[in-house]
């Protein structure tokens, strides 16, 4: 029998990839989306197409208005950067405070409920350096965490936090994504999209995300001007 | 100048007196409040007072659907117990998962935008051995994951998570909160209220707030029969 596991599903290229490995690791998926007050609300509507496409037997929307604190320009604090360099170690204004600590904490609470021990995030430390929380040392403190804040840990089970992209470049996950077939038409990935839904192109987001199609040598199916729009 | 701390608060006794120990020690409160879909809505409003009572500077609320992944008699799923023996070493059926885990990644998220580095959180290891969560090296755990996860530990600051309650009994945490001077009139421990919002006086949370009363010698103002009805 296929084990349980929670994938976190962002609506974003990361994610998918990173869902579609646990999927062809043979886990059967849970799909986690927290809409957490993101400038726009295309990423939501991305992750319930991706789900869809990745066949996974649940998908649970969860609502948090991490928006409310603050302190990103991610959740509508001040402006998105454009063209910036993209090779700065400073964290980036679109840092949101403690992210991925809320994720991971949201889907273990699922985990535990499901009796999954596996989660899935779509974490990666090379494009992103600048984010504290998307280091593999974040990442191994969270699992040590959760044994510890949970029924299962005290029972003596083991959680672990997957993080399949973490080493690799957008090129690499984009390659290791066509591989298993994925259909990047479907993802969103700009902080700061045109009221139309398209990519503003000049944000950190869609300039690594077009640089890593660049280097595999194959057209973002997003930017193709004939695609009919799916979403 | 007074220091930032960000005290969690859910309506009932602990927390409450766990956020006017972090007055006593000279912070301005940052009071946050999640309601994740416990079986009676009572609690939010009991800490609105308590919140207005200890004169926090301010005070969230944040909605989250923690009930939408079950797992817990505190969220809808299964009847909370009554009459139970209080000193069962097994976890209650009360148990949320990951509950504390996702309300201190909550609290973290706020203090790093509000600039705090000190969190409270009004757990108790003595009379909820049972609640993995509530165990000490669960919040040495998370302070070494606040430190990773964040902007501020990047730069070198550390968070502090203080549980001042968590080696006290009950009555240890009523004798402190009547040194302070406070109302427990106020407060809401009942896990499975009587739908005109008085306890139900079986489930363990009744119980182990009326052992704790009668160990100090005085009654509890929420059950004196005169008292008029603030909430």
């Amino acid at each position: 029998m296929a084990s349980k596991a929670v994938v976190l599903l962002s609506g974003g290229l990361d994610s998918y990839t990173a869902a579609a490995i646990a999927r062809a690791q043979r886990h059967d998926l849970y799909a986690l989306t927290v809409a957490y007050g993101q400038r726009h609300a295309a990423e939501v509507h991305a992750a319930r197409a991706i789900a869809k496409a990745l066949g996974v037997v649940e998908h649970r929307e969860i609502t948090l208005d991490l928006a409310s604190f603050g302190g990103s320009a991610l959740v509508g604090d001040g402006e998105v950067p454009k063209d910036r360099a993209l090779d700065q170690s400073s964290i980036p204004v679109t840092y949101v405070p403690a992210r991925n600590t809320v994720f991971l904490a949201l889907a273990l609470a699922w985990a535990e409920v499901l009796g999954a021990r596996d989660i899935f995030i779509g974490v990666n430390a090379l494009d992103y350096s600048g984010y504290p929380d998307c280091r593999p040392e974040f990442i191994r403190a969270f699992e040590t965490l959760a044994t510890l804040a949970t029924r299962a840990g005290v029972e003596g089970e083991r959680f672990t936090v997957h993080t399949p992209l973490i080493a690799l470049s957008k090129a690499d996950i984009i390659r290791a994504g066509l591989k298993l077939s994925l259909d990047y038409g479907l993802t969103r990935s700009c902080y700061d999209p045109h009221p139309d839904g398209s990519p503003c192109g000049r944000c950190d987001s869609c300039r690594l995300r077009a640089k890593g199609f660049e280097e595999v040598g194959v057209p973002d199916p997003l930017l193709e001007p004939q695609r009919p729009q799916r979403l």
